[in-house]
């Protein structure tokens, strides 16, 4: 009987194996000290977005948090391809992961002493906020309670599966009846949600924070393309009081693109729909997919 | 040929296996959010230390954490009891875990919408602070420009794989040729280290930090013997400049118990040798061992 690929596809060891088959050891520190760093590309329409500057961001974690793999950047595009072609997904969310690995030394507690090692997989295409959701606008709660890790703990730039905060964020958004969270930073100034980076829209302004956060590739490409929209843009500290008074609010992530939120606690923005501008940024965001220096079809078989 | 549980076994999914075996997917949330939940016992000559304690504080975790698995602590303990006589370990480092899971909905990003399960793992005795730096007194690293996360971000008293920090400091202390690292909170006081709880003896008070850090058992037994032996016990922020002016500074863990540290930063403590007062705590702490209400033996094969 064949392999079944269609839930997804991973590289693991030289191996391409179905999604469900890929799997790291208990013990691997990865797990066990959440000492890893990760990339998510997507592939829409049988093509990968903008992957070269996710493959340069990855290089850029890796070096952060000092895990050295075997691959090299060329060799990770080619597995990536290979696992989505083998998927055969027309519309994929794909992991990059590195994680520092077993200890190579038995007992040892010394990060120089792992196995580093280099892994991949591919999923059907996931949208953080989910279509039905993002149609009517989303819904965010910004707890009190809870706050981003900080940058001098974590650093959000070498993107991380940190997510114990953000969890807690989720959790009490759910509570309460939000669709998600976004959260603080412990200055009062808004960061980012589990997935997903936060714009503000005043006037003909775009805003979006500039420290506490991953430099998402999908929030590059909203700053680029205001650029072309004739947009301003401010990439600073955002306090919560005055997300709160923007005319409009979205998120951006490689999950799903560009999503409208029409509240944030209890503010309700553009009359409670998706708002004209948001509208206009997400149907452009769209369309940058089919510019061909950002576009690298994948060749399924 | 028959399994080599040598270097220890596991638990998962209702089997015993080789602790090389036993694997968690990619995909786990446990390992993708580092949304999971721990408690770490140990066997010394054969059997468990205050199992029980360990036991009540992972239940607690888990509560905290929202994470429900089917298995009762009464069924966990069975387990790990099981795990250990499978693998014949005399001494072990005994592991009970529990994940988020894998999405039951393709897609999903809620977390109530996952498989929530428990494993559990052991592996030969682990020394946190090794051995022969033990017998000569470790060196800490206290640096200034990485802080431990702040409990309004995750919370330490439900001990979790959120170590980037001090992964980060270990790397730091590696580099300036120190034995392991000490982490500062926001405030200025001194935390916990990569797997230990830390001490300041002064006169005759023994101080512990009372927040940002996990509630080691270890910690418990050492306020609790320090009782014992006469000694005055504080539970209190401890300030940097105060920890370097301690008699005497100490680590604990239930990886290698009570551990002296003779250099903190460019601080000599007691003419850089063991202090007297943390060798008859320590040598206190191993003879606590032999309680009778604190040891569960394990029934070997």
């Amino acid at each position: 009987m064949s392999a079944d690929f269609s839930k997804g596809a991973a590289w693991m060891d030289g191996e391409i194996v179905p999604v469900s088959d890929a799997k790291i050891s208990v013990l691997d520190w990865g797990f066990t000290r959440s000492d890893s760093t990760y990339d998510v590309a997507s592939v829409r329409n049988g093509a990968f977005f903008r992957l070269d500057d996710y493959l340069a961001r990855f290089q850029e974690s890796l070096a952060k948090v000092r895990i050295d793999v075997p691959q090299t950047a060329d060799e990770m595009r080619d597995i990536v391809h290979a696992i989505v072609a083998r998927s055969g997904l027309r519309d994929s969310y794909v992991a990059m992961v590195a994680s520092r690995g077993v200890p190579l030394v038995p007992g040892t507690r010394d990060p120089r002493q792992c196995g580093n090692h280099f892994f991949a997989w591919c999923i059907p295409y996931v949208h953080v906020i989910k279509p039905d959701i993002a149609a009517r606008g989303a819904h965010l709660f910004v707890p009190q309670d809870v706050r981003r890790i900080p940058p001098d703990s974590v650093d959000p730039t070498a993107k991380n599966y940190h997510w114990g905060d953000l969890t807690r964020g989720l959790f009490e958004a759910l509570d309460a009846g939000f669709d998600t969270a976004v959260l603080l930073d412990h200055q009062g100034n808004v960061t980012e949600g589990p997935g997903f980076n936060v714009f503000s829209l005043k006037g003909d302004c775009v805003r979006t924070p500039d420290s506490g956060v991953l430099e998402g590739i999908t929030r590059r490409t909203v700053l680029e393309l205001c650029g072309e929209l004739g947009l301003e843009t401010e990439v600073r500290p955002i306090a919560l009081d005055e997300f709160l008074e923007s005319d409009e609010v979205f998120t951006a992530t490689t999950g799903g693109g560009v999503a409208p939120v029409t509240r944030v606690n209890d503010r309700v923005f553009s009359n409670d729909t998706p708002g004209p501008v948001t509208k206009r940024i997400s149907e452009t965001y769209l369309s940058w997919f089919d510019r061909p220096e950002h576009r690298q079809p994948v060749a399924y078989v």
